[in-house]
């Protein structure tokens, strides 16, 4: 194999796996090479991915050292990305009556979610999470990609519970969104006690959701170390979470008019 | 930039958005070279790519031509994967009782959730389909791994109507999982009359949740190409649909001795 095929097939093998660490020594097993030449292969592979402005490959030194892939984004693609996604949700088709919006189309196309799930790794890499958690539903296809993107196991917290979860244990919770106390439920084996937790979630509006989904990972003494929403509501201005990331927000929705107002966030990094 | 770190930056390039065709322009704009360098550097990329054995670059010819990744798995690597998820499987800890499994750590598992979903892009790819499809909840990772893989959109089916959901049609269908009725409903919005759609779903009892999908689809007028599931029981033997491509079959699942058993499809493909 030649040197340039060797740097290409091993972006491909970091990128199969973000985030995770591949000793030196894999590489020479898989390629059969010293370690010379995959020390400079990787030099190699780390100024290719570097130049995309869309991750890099990070050199970790020592006995459990290794290399890895880790998704980035660039302020300018941050900044485009943003302009999408506030565009598509200005769109007044969206409009459902009752101040809803149809996102469904945007929260399940994958080329998006992937994007805005890079910034969510970027945002919370280096907060020690061993999980990512949320609520079903409509934020399970984000919070998938985070936890690809970020290495770490993914719960879902049901409303209902299940048969199929085994034990569980429940909370009820006030959810501004419909006006109602709602219920959460999640499987005594989802987690293990002592462990951090970052909450992924699509929307918030008074912050009920995402308070219920760290109140309920209490219960197993499961600490959130950062929650990063796609989409937050201006209003109302106190929330019931006061540490949480969104990546735009939702102004006004006037459906006279039939506008909506939506803004990116300035302050992610 | 070098023909190396080129050739890398292509591969991260086409490998963030598996299965979308790249105009040959788009990277003699990226990289200002000309479109006779482009050509060799696809190949090496190309080169490097195949040898992995989890995919290949695809040039495409003609004025609406360009190159894409294809994710694939090797028939080696496909039978590595079946039995670590037997072996998974079969683990006597996941036993609820009354026949139920608890398998949401390997179905939230991102890494096996990937490579299953790359099994599930091989056989579907020429499908044409339009849309994945799934009904909550927990096949939602592995059909948003694929919709990402195949640069398709995602279609959630609901249990319940919401209300950010617009205007919805619902269907009740038999699930022979839960021994009873139950409902799902899809947003008028979701998908467009005519499409083809492949179903993905993490289990398969007696085949009543695939098939209320299907049947809740055909209200649209969108046909089913392909339905993939992640695990098929063995029995009951007739299912409620015919066509339809598990990676593994659940076999017996003795409460007594505590045994489950587990065995890999041989003939996906």
């Amino acid at each position: 194999m030649k040197r340039t095929e060797r740097v290409g097939a091993m972006i491909k093998i970091l990128m199969d796996s973000p985030s995770r660490l591949f000793p030196l020594q894999y590489f020479c097993d898989t390629f059969d090479v010293a370690k010379s030449s995959i020390s400079e292969d990787i030099n190699l592979a780390a100024s290719s991915v570097a130049a995309t402005g869309s991750g890099y490959i990070e050199t970790v030194s020592g006995a459990k050292g290794g290399v890895r892939f880790i998704p980035d984004i660039s302020e300018e693609k941050l900044t485009a990305l943003q302009e999408e996604f506030c565009s598509r949700i200005k769109d007044s088709s969206r409009l459902l009556g009752g101040g809803f919006l149809y996102t469904s189309d945007i929260m399940f196309d994958m080329d998006l979610v992937r994007r805005l799930a890079t910034v969510f790794t970027k945002k919370f890499k280096d907060r020690g999470a061993d999980y990512v958690a949320t609520v079903e539903t409509k934020g399970i296809p984000l919070a998938s990609m985070v936890a690809h993107q970020m290495d770490l196991p993914l719960v879902i917290i049901r409303r209902e519970a299940k048969v199929s979860e085994g034990s569980t244990v429940s909370i009820n919770y006030f959810s501004g969104s419909y006006d109602r106390v709602q219920k959460m439920s999640i499987s005594k084996r989802a987690v293990k006690p002592g462990s951090k937790a970052i909450i992924i979630d699509d929307f918030m509006r008074g912050g009920g959701s995402t308070k219920g989904i760290a109140e309920i990972l209490s219960e197993f003494d499961v600490t959130v170390v950062g929650a990063g929403i796609a989409i937050a509501s201006l209003l109302p201005e106190k929330k019931r979470i006061t540490d949480y990331t969104p990546i735009i927000y939702l102004g006004d929705v006037d459906e006279e008019t039939r506008t909506i107002e939506a803004l990116p966030n300035f302050q992610i990094f």
